[in-house]
């Protein structure tokens, strides 16, 4: 990571330091020169990304002359939230999407996976020579690599990747904006940069967003840990937790209520605010029954991980998506079938009229299943190879400070059901793995006596100190959903 | 399919007739002048499937001259077992795989998939001039064709693939020895026929395993129905549906072996039984409740399609072999673990002890879960242009015949942990995606009504004709394990 107009950080992370840049809204006025020529941005897509993105790049560079557009589909039903949010024909920044990436000098991609795959032919064919290529996930080069493809050249290719749902991202700006600023973590990639101001550009459209701190990655790394974690413990492993839990717990004899806080609720309220708080290690302790954790974690950590190596490997050959791309198929003609069904989520609005009533407890068997699912996830990353901020973001933080928080106002059910078409896919693809390996190979052997070795190797983990640096970097408020 | 030694007879199907020949000791006269100059059968592996066909073999072709030979990899565990069976180095019947394919006429593949994808170079370099190459699945097939590479020329390639377990393969002929033979129909392929007598040894060899009759199909036809129905209705929806089921009953109050019978128990006894002897339309009509069955019905046959379809897709795909050689290679280093130690099992003695006390009665909402789910994979099956005695061995004959009964004998849990390397990976895949479907989307909608639509779909279907053509060539005796 090099800028020319940011101050480059080290961050100690295990074993060495990282390159990082520190966010917050007084460094807005350096946006205009760390964007290098850029005098419109073209924001294609209005999923919760493209409309948390957009809102905030137009917020971030007011009064610089620097034009935000946003960019849609003919027959796009986001065009009247878009005009809501004051983007517009007539003041010239709404349009027909590839009139849109024609005019601008950065277009950000933030159409749904599927339409991407099928239609950056004719995005590419339309762009200004020299104009640069923003994306917010490495799912295009996964998909461009498969079919033995590649981004256009002379154009500088980079990537802004939040490490948080769309809507976190606008809430957390939104929540920060009386205080020096807010928002959510990102990683950054430059994958061309013939001009030479590939990493100013990214860093000025990091900071615009929000994010408290950026970190560099490559878009294949990035690409590896967001679609291997939103399978794992991000979504797809929350989903088959609870859906397990909740059924042990009824079948030992709790009624629906008991068992869907002990479950569902123990982590998406009080787990969740401890690890952002306090660290990982302290939800054991908060458990009120170390001894029990110990058992569960030492029960739940070898098939997380076994699944996590699965999912990482099925990623990493592109089976993954492939995956991904035959379901599309076959869904072109019907519609996705609905998880919410499951009879827990019945008791969800019966939990949260409750909430306040009756102090939130961290159950020691949940909190433990759930920390080893969390820590499974941290090794596998580790042993793969990525850098320390991609590790603790994609496990860690993104879960306690975005996608829990929202799964604790809805419910899990419905972030499924409401996620994007790939994660979608890929939690009702794994989540029921998840959910097979609590119930068939850890609730069993809960009796077994806990492992010394995993108990150490969770309290003397590398990542505690990789999510202490981390921490010093923390949003300056919290986010409320 | 011709033949200049066997009667090749039509049977009608839906929508027009097949080829088949029929099976029967009376023919085993016959084997020498089918084979065409094979004197020598060398069966490589010692698997259920290479035990069985290497000894139906053995005792088909007795007093004929023709030698049937084992080949095992040095240091095989299989070799004292082997010997106990009368194959020996002392009598020229026991070797060295390479030794014995290169020695043999017929080379009849019978050891693991991945060793096979591994080895099959080796083999194939060591064979005589001419010598057949034998099948009994097409997975070889699939994985050449991953690879780029293809079956050397000049050889006859064949497939003989029994439609049931090795195990029910010797169970069937040596229990029907006494009568005209009895066996597990097998459907044949023939992939390559460089000297005109592929099709006479492939009959000669399905004849000798005991086939009550044999159909044709093609080596990729085999193979995608194959793979896709032992993740489906053979092994992985029948594991997803008692683990869902099991979970269920409890909630609704039911004690654990009342679940189990109603669940597991129904299905690998009764519905198996009713299916077997009097077709798929009888179990609606024996389960005392149809307007019950109906709406399991119903609620289970949309998502048990769709799983079937992805299913299906993945094996088309490649990506299903794929995921299985990604799996074996991260299990290089540690055992698979098991998932035996699921609840449920816990109570397998129990309820096994108590059979013949009562009567064994069908549970409606079980039974029309898991003839929804039979029927999903018969409509996808036809849907994609598999031939009926394909379809119907594959979905139903295979299930009820084979499978279902050794379940019922051990339980369906040992069954996943102790079958084929391929088939226990595909099974931990899909069983939990189907548990899933039932949980969050069939029985969450067992309140609505029976769709119209649907049952007339399942009471009119071509299969209950294809299934009675079948059953007049059935098996002279039931199997009992």
């Amino acid at each position: 990571m090099k800028s020319s107009v940011f101050r480059v950080e080290r961050m100690d992370v295990p074993g060495g330091s990282e390159d990082i840049v520190r966010g917050g809204r007084d460094l807005f006025g350096l946006l205009p020169a760390a964007l290098h020529g850029v005098e419109r941005i073209g924001v294609l897509g209005w999923g919760p990304q493209g409309r948390a993105q957009a809102l905030n790049l137009r917020d971030s560079l007011a009064g610089t002359g620097i034009t935000v557009a946003v960019g849609l589909r003919p027959g796009s039903r986001s065009v009247e939230d878009a005009r809501t949010q004051g983007f517009t024909e007539e003041n010239g920044t709404l349009g027909d999407w590839l009139e849109v990436a024609a005019a601008s000098d950065l277009v950000i991609l933030l159409i749904a996976d599927a339409a991407l795959a099928a239609q950056h032919e004719e995005i590419f064919a339309v762009l200004k020579p020299g104009a640069t290529i923003g994306l917010s996930h490495g799912f295009l080069l996964g998909h461009l690599t498969s079919i033995g493809s590649a981004f256009p050249e002379g154009h500088p290719v980079i990537a802004v990747c939040p490490k948080g749902m769309g809507d976190s991202v606008r809430r957390l700006y939104q929540q920060g904006a009386t205080v020096n600023g807010a928002g959510i973590n990102a990683s950054i990639a430059v994958h061309a940069d013939p001009d030479g101001h590939a990493w100013d550009r990214a860093l000025a459209w990091s900071i615009g967003l929000g994010s408290p701190y950026t970190f560099a990655t490559t878009l294949r790394s990035e690409y590896l840990s967001d679609i291997a974690g939103e399978r794992a413990i991000l979504l797809g492993a929350v989903h088959g937790l609870v859906e397990a839990l909740y059924r042990y717990f009824r079948i030992e004899g709790a009624d629906p209520v008991t068992a869907y806080v002990r479950s569902t609720e123990a982590i998406t309220g009080p787990i969740a605010r401890t690890i952002s708080t306090d660290g990982l290690a302290a939800v054991r302790a908060a458990s009120g029954d170390e001894e029990l954790f110990d058992r569960a974690y030492s029960a739940a950590y070898g098939p997380a991980r076994d699944l996590v190596a699965e999912v990482y490997d099925e990623v990493a050959d592109g089976t993954e998506l492939r995956s991904v791309i035959l379901a599309e198929r076959r869904l072109a003609t019907r519609p996705m079938t609905e998880i919410g069904g499951s009879p827990m989520w019945s008791h969800s609005a019966e939990v949260h009229a409750r909430r306040g009533t009756a102090p939130a407890r961290i159950d020691p068997l949940t909190a433990g299943l759930f920390v080893a699912t969390m820590m499974a996830q941290v090794d596998e990353f580790a042993a793969r190879g990525h850098a320390w901020s991609e590790i603790v973001n994609e496990s860690v933080i993104e879960a306690v400070d975005s996608l829990l928080p929202y799964m604790h106002a809805r419910d899990v059910a419905y972030m499924v059901d409401n996620c994007s078409r790939t994660a979608r896919l890929g939690t009702r693809r794994w989540g029921p793995r998840f959910q097979a390996a609590y119930e068939q190979i850890a609730l069993p052997h809960l009796d077994r006596p806990a492992d010394p070795a995993l108990i150490k190797g969770f309290l003397d983990n590398p990542a505690h100190d990789a999510l202490a640096a981390a921490a010093e970097l923390r949003p300056s408020v919290d986010i409320s959903v």
